[in-house]
């Protein structure tokens, strides 16, 4: 700990946003070079020119840090997605189309990035804040659509919509979450467009 | 190599498989007290009391001794499964029963021993012919359930029954597959049960 120590922890305002989303895009930079694992604090501040207390006032450590860049992410991966659904009317379509685009542009983000790839692994494996937020968002974009297609009388209404969202997510699970998507290379080709068939038929009237 | 390398090569004949069998019980217990990656061939003849020659008249790797003792492993998994669904003849009730044994017998027989696991990992990791075989086999198993469903008029058949068996598959592989298990668990109480009703729902009539 540095002398100015005092200054720790977590600051607010537009200004103080800007220097934060500066510190976030140096440090992404950074892991990408270098790693998220073996880069420290102090050589992040280092690297960025500002000091390790000052950094401590806009982040609490560097998971934050990881967590910051890695929210970010999954953000782009779920605006992504609702603008691939957004452009059909059909609940079905946007059920196919949410199954294709959040695997793909999941997908291509990380093998853009291995090193944010990285990150993304440390996210899903200590269920950091963002990974859960994230999957809560996809839970409740695919239950929406559900809520649509039950209203058009495209969708049965039998079985209890939160089992149906519940079961949709699980077959969708190991193409969004990095640690097993890791494993699920060779079915990328056939996979999505599979389950989202699979999912319309369990939802047909 | 030692001067007795000329005995290389598959040895066959029923003597010879009780020698096999004996090599693959004794390194098993080799690799789960040292763990599969770390242990040389050379280790586990001087543990077994075998010269190292002998041991590659009947495995021509260690790789290939990790194979053997993994296709036993999966086909333990297999003949329990298999025996899980045997007492039922329902088609709907054999599907249900397959996607809750193949999980729990998946799990158990991992949990009990970690350095098991260690090798399934290999196993999955590689492709080797056991893995590759043994989903084969599940595939298949999920085939003539649905065959049996169709014949019995319970299932739909409009759907190629490839699809459906591969969708079917693609759903219950991530409680099958080591690598993906092990990133499994916080859904496993649920997940069976409703990647089961999710697949009934979709065999509908």
């Amino acid at each position: 700990m540095t002398n100015d120590s005092a200054l720790s922890g977590q600051a607010r305002g537009p200004a103080d946003h800007d220097v934060r989303f500066q510190i976030m895009v140096s440090a992404k930079e950074h892991f990408s070079r270098y790693g998220y694992e073996k880069t420290t604090v102090s050589e992040l501040a280092r690297s960025i020119g500002f000091s390790k207390a000052y950094i401590y006032k806009f982040f609490d450590s560097k998971q934050a840090i990881g967590e910051a860049i890695c929210k970010d992410c999954l953000q782009e991966i779920e605006s992504e997605a609702r603008a691939a659904i957004a452009t059909v009317s059909s609940p079905s379509e946007k059920l196919r189309r949410l199954f294709q685009s959040l695997p793909t542009v999941t997908l291509r983000l990380f093998s853009d990035d291995r090193k944010l790839y990285e990150i993304a692994i440390y996210a899903a494996s200590g269920r950091w804040p963002a990974t859960i937020t994230y999957e809560n968002h996809v839970k409740e974009l695919l239950k929406q659509i559900l809520i649509e297609g039950r209203s058009a009388g495209d969708f049965e209404r039998k079985t209890p919509i939160d089992d149906v969202a519940l079961s949709a997510f699980l077959v969708l699970r190991p193409y969004l979450n990095p640690l097993l998507l890791q494993h699920s290379f060779d079915d990328f080709e056939v996979a999505p467009t599979q389950l989202a068939n699979l999912v319309l038929r369990s939802l047909a009237l």
